[in-house]
């Protein structure tokens, strides 16, 4: 794990937020690489979900909602608080139940139980509930009539949109509407570096069912969505299912089942499909005055509309994919450089997530001609390919910069290139290179990466 | 603007939010195809500032950041916060210059000068300063210690990751760092739809640069970022530039140039470009005790990095495109149709930014191969353009249907389809049909489409 935050850092995927002022809260901020490949992990998502399916919709709904609407969602009531208890001394609060566990990741000084791990405190209050939700204040005055929160999920947006989504777009169920965006919990232990942030980005998607069929549409999901980590290259041997206990189930919940992957401190939720019946729009419905019934335009049966949710993590895909893909090679992929016994660090990204699809090397930099050619392809490209142009050091040294970022795809102008206007292509995995025409290269590299728009 | 507000909402392409519950605080979801066109105006601007930039790379920063931030930045200080006045009867602020002026937007009751615009108290405080950042609180005990903010900009993200952007990039000056995503502003008078709203999205580009030729950068940011607007298809007569006077200059800028819009209640700011000197590294680097300064390579000169800042906002963008491409066409383009006697709305969209890319038209519905036909078309297009699939009433109806949400292209399936394996296109602002081979229609319409990925 700390050779992935390490390279995480030094190849500009992701920094600590804030680190000039000693970071912040657990929040992480992507560097340049990093929300490529975030942005390419959320246009998958999108085409995946939205593009590909005729009755999904996207949403972007604000991340600021009216008070109201984390009342009937019961986020104000009950459930989605933690049980804590207080230390006596310090007045630091943790959770109850790692408390007695002795367990405090990303926070802990102490290990043992039932002792502060800030101050070494041993009396606590008894537990209590803590509201997980971020409070702020709107308007011109900060009162209580301005208390509003930060949305702990971004499904209450979707929720209290179904009417206006359904309408406008002339929707039947099952229909489903999706949504990418960020949320914020007041986690009482964040950690695990970008696994579990007080502020992370979801991409949720609510499908509402008739009662009577979602048994079969929640199976269907389940496979769905764990096809698609599959389908970016995740290892299937480091994905599992899991479902959730009666007693696990939160209060919204009828079933739930959990994507986990195998991450290098255990196994860990990515991704949760589930069943949360009527809940949320009986409840939108009972505070708005709203009606919410269906009827079937066929049966004409009249209900209230079930849901089918798939709630995934950008951040913890994002992790997942970097866990999977890094690889560290002793010795080196090839014998031929001096180097080459260094371990190498290799990133074996999907080429659909990679963050630079094509990297333009000429072959060595004091040949003008060479230079000239390697400008050309490179300003060609790059109005539709997310490219570098790379001229520094050896070019055995620039390729495996380009491997440790996962750059499926190397260019190299060569002497040759010259005379025949070609240039050599050198595939990522294979390391087999072959040569192409550059007249050929746009239409090549949109075949060999599968470019969908 | 009342007609595109109607237009938004019926054919989903912005909703107030929370609506159900009375809507909230002038902020607003973006619906099915509002979500569409503004990832692709996202999209179009990262193409043009990160993609085709090699000096440019991104950034994606937390919303929550490091308290000492905001001290650093001034917006905890001065300058960020306006003059307001208490109504001593109810106890609610107003902007000071605002309520001499008698001016109110989208808050007023009354018109009247120094009255209450809420109860109708005459008697006021002093002009005070009112913080517009949003507060919260971050962790899990709510005191001073946790107090934390909403940020009001999304550039300060980009300033203190400056040095790990610059170094895990191996960047010179000059050089630029660009971000999109949300700010959050405790705006006392939001209003005009989604024009000023507490939650925006921002589209930043913070470009370094040595003091000595920022004149001349400075001049070229503002051409190509009008010149943007422009390639996006607004009208050359309503954009224009407006400089800031030196009494109307924010306290870190030096020089500003607004790119204004003409919205249909006047001209408005979508994007500002600002010279803001070396106020943002120089502060932070006061505040934080990091070394900012920059060695020229060449000439080993030291000073710190100046910035010109191009800032856009993505909400105003949006409205922008909407106003500048809504027509109204008084007795249809066509006058071969019944109801071609009513106006007809018609978006004229750039096909770079309209949210459905084609739509996919089986010429009848009750003719089950074109229907099938139709199918096959509609399913192998997807998977690479956002498309729809609409049998429902006349030919004609769909056309318009098509038109008014700005679809450049129409796809009809006929008999003559049946025959020929072809198809008949018809483009949105010349009306004019050609037939297509199905099988070129995907290189075809990328063609026409002019896709970058």
């Amino acid at each position: 794990m700390q050779k992935i935050i390490s390279l995480s850092k030094r190849r500009g995927f992701i920094f600590p937020s804030s680190e000039i002022y000693g970071g912040f809260a657990s929040c992480y901020d992507y560097g340049p690489l990093g929300v490529e490949l975030k942005n390419n992990i959320k246009k998958q998502w999108w085409i995946f979900m939205v593009q590909e399916n005729e009755n999904i919709v996207g949403l972007d709904a604000s991340i600021l909602m009216s008070p109201k609407v984390w009342q009937a969602s019961g986020h104000l009531t009950a459930g989605f608080a933690d049980l804590l208890v207080e230390c006596k001394k310090c007045h630091s609060r943790f959770r109850a139940d790692y408390m007695e566990e002795g367990k405090f990741i990303g926070e802990g000084k102490t290990k043992e139980k039932n002792q502060c791990p800030l101050c070494g405190g041993k009396e606590f209050t008894k537990a209590r509930q803590f509201n997980l939700m971020m409070k702020t204040f709107v308007g011109p005055v900060e009162d209580d009539a301005s208390v509003s929160y930060l949305r702990a999920e971004t499904c209450q947006g979707i929720y209290v949109n179904y009417k206006n989504v359904k309408d406008s777009m002339r929707l039947n169920i099952p229909f489903g509407i999706a949504q990418i965006g960020k949320a914020f919990r007041n986690e009482i232990t964040p950690g695990n570096f970008i696994f579990r942030m007080r502020e992370f980005e979801q991409m949720e998607m609510q499908f509402f069912v008739s009662p009577n069929n979602k048994e079969k549409i929640f199976n269907s999901w389940k496979e769905k969505r764990i096809n698609w980590y599959l389908s970016l290259g995740i290892k299937k041997e480091n994905l599992r299912f899991r479902e959730h206990k009666k007693n696990e189930l939160a209060h919204y919940a009828k079933r739930a089942v959990d994507i986990e992957y195998k991450f290098p401190w255990g196994w860990g939720e990515i991704e949760g499909i589930h069943d949360r019946g009527d809940w949320d729009l009986s409840n939108h419905s009972k505070y708005s005055g709203e009606d919410f019934n269906y009827i079937d335009p066929f049966s004409k049966k009249k209900f209230i509309p079930n849901i089918i949710e798939t709630s995934a993590g950008v951040d913890r895909a994002f992790l997942a994919l970097l866990c999977d893909s890094y690889q560290e090679i002793k010795g080196g992929r090839t014998k031929t450089t001096k180097s080459a016994k260094e371990a190498e660090i290799f990133l074996k990204l999907d080429k659909k997530i990679a963050p630079i699809k094509a990297a333009v090397l000429p072959l060595v930099k004091n040949n003008l001609e060479i230079v000239k050619k390697a400008r050309e392809v490179y300003q060609a490209l790059k109005p539709y390919f997310m490219c570098q142009y790379d001229k520094i050091s050896s070019i055995g040294r620039r390729y495996r910069r380009q491997d440790e970022i996962g750059t499926p795809i190397c260019l190299t102008i060569d002497f040759e290139s010259l005379m025949h206007n070609d240039l050599t292509i050198r595939d990522r995995d294979t390391m087999k290179q072959e040569r192409v025409k550059v007249k050929n290269l746009i239409s090549y590299l949109r075949e060999k990466l599968n470019e969908q728009s």
